[in-house]
């Protein structure tokens, strides 16, 4: 067997997120089926990010055991082959050693999110967007993205059907600016918990329209439940850019130290069972 | 009455153009349906460029005479309100003059045509994407499009279908640059012959292949036969997302001039009758 890792694009429109359900069209679905179309046997693929129904992917990872070990070219070539029609497609083939593990060996992740801030609707990219109609005050929304940097405990933007253990994250990147239309948010961490980024958006949207202070999202962390936090933002703006890995002479150290399940994993958010949720 | 001026966005996927066909969607008909629902009243727009099936705008720009002079706020909320759910939203409204005419006052027209170069088909942005798999050679389609710019004949590049009465045309830009994974050709001239663009990038395609060169687009165009240049670039990659006017102590007097078809027609590429196409 060879250990493939694939760097994937998908539009989540029509799809009820990368997670297989019973009889409903998951990205993971639909990448399996087409990878056991061109090696003719089962499998079963890692993603280093759970992604939501409708959330977007340029660059999500993953990684599968496959029988067959053609050249990268020709094995990226014979999956999209087998995925059209499908709006999902291997962007870039690797053989690694068994070392990789898509999620366990995964040190970044990082998302945009993108909202169209003007009065009229969205004609283009309807998928790809969350209408804002009313003005955002971009100063007010990175003063308030300040409060949320680092080590916390972000109880209070976490779905309520998060299964992380710990609600303990570093956020390294939360950064806003505009680009004619639109205002883009980009964020970075090791990982979030499930509707993070989303929850992160929606509240900072609170803060851009002048209904909150950075002050109140400070005081909405420290209240460590959900409802303390803004609405979650809608999953169509929603898009994972980027799955940052260590050199391969990390893999097999962090691997097994994630799988061994640190008992500090409360305190440094490195649970092995977290995965990146948003 | 009121005369209005609209910048118009729309996706061009689910319409057969811009221009109104009979029992056939077309965003024409979309926005005359949904400002007639707005004052009661049948109207018929003039737009600055007929938009192909499948091609987009970000800035259309068109005309309409209406018996409301609400605000430009009310007004463009109004019609926005109606065209929901169609993939068209008017971006801007302005009140203007008698003078201004969406067609016979503009002085430019802008396009980008985005293709996707890379081996992966598109997952994200299928509707606004031309995939090229093989490597494209900048350098020689920048080379080649400099045979292009400036005034000349180019039969060799309009639709068999084009009306327009002279082959005539200035052609005042035409950049290509990478951007990540896309190749972004950008346009602009006075106004364009019906697929004038789509053959250019048809065209370069080819240059930037290496089945062309830079003098074989040279003899293309000098050969004055559409059959002598490349293929016509698929619709989707295609966006109107500029029309520019004079100042509008000038409208008046353009109009006049167009409307009246001047002499030198031919020669200038000014023909009255000849509507941006692509």
């Amino acid at each position: 067997m060879q250990r493939w890792k694939f760097t994937v694009e998908y539009d989540g429109t029509g799809y009820v997120g990368w997670q297989r359900q019973d009889g409903l069209p998951s990205v993971q679905q639909v990448l399996e089926e087409a990878i056991e179309a061109y090696t003719g046997s089962p499998c079963t693929l890692r993603a280093a990010g759970r992604t939501d129904a409708g959330v977007h992917a340029s660059a999500q990872v993953v990684h599968v055991d496959l029988p067959r070990a053609d050249s990268p070219f020709t094995t990226m070539s014979a999956i999209n082959h087998f995925l059209k029609p499908e709006a999902v497609a291997v962007v870039d083939a690797e053989a690694v050693p068994d070392s990789f593990d898509a999620r366990f060996t995964a040190i970044g992740r990082g998302y945009t999110y993108r909202i169209l801030n003007r009065r009229a609707q969205p004609a283009l990219d309807r998928n790809r967007l969350w209408h804002v109609p009313w003005p955002l005050d971009l100063e007010a929304m990175t003063a308030a993205a300040a409060r949320l940097l680092g080590h916390h405990d972000f109880s209070s933007f976490r779905s309520s059907d998060c299964q992380a253990k710990s609600p303990m994250r570093t956020l390294d990147e939360l950064t806003i600016r505009r680009a004619g239309d639109e205002v883009l948010i980009r964020t970075r961490a090791q990982a979030f918990l499930h509707n993070q980024v989303r929850i992160m958006v929606g509240t900072l949207a609170m803060v851009g329209r002048g209904r909150w202070t950075p002050d109140d999202v400070t005081r909405a962390l420290q209240a460590r439940k959900r409802a303390a936090a803004g609405q979650t933002a809608p999953p169509q703006g929603l898009c994972l850019d980027l799955v940052a890995y260590p050199p391969p002479e990390l893999w097999a150290e962090m691997a097994s130290r994630r799988r061994a399940r640190p008992v500090d994993a409360e305190a440094t958010g490195n649970d092995p069972d977290e995965v990146d949720g948003d």
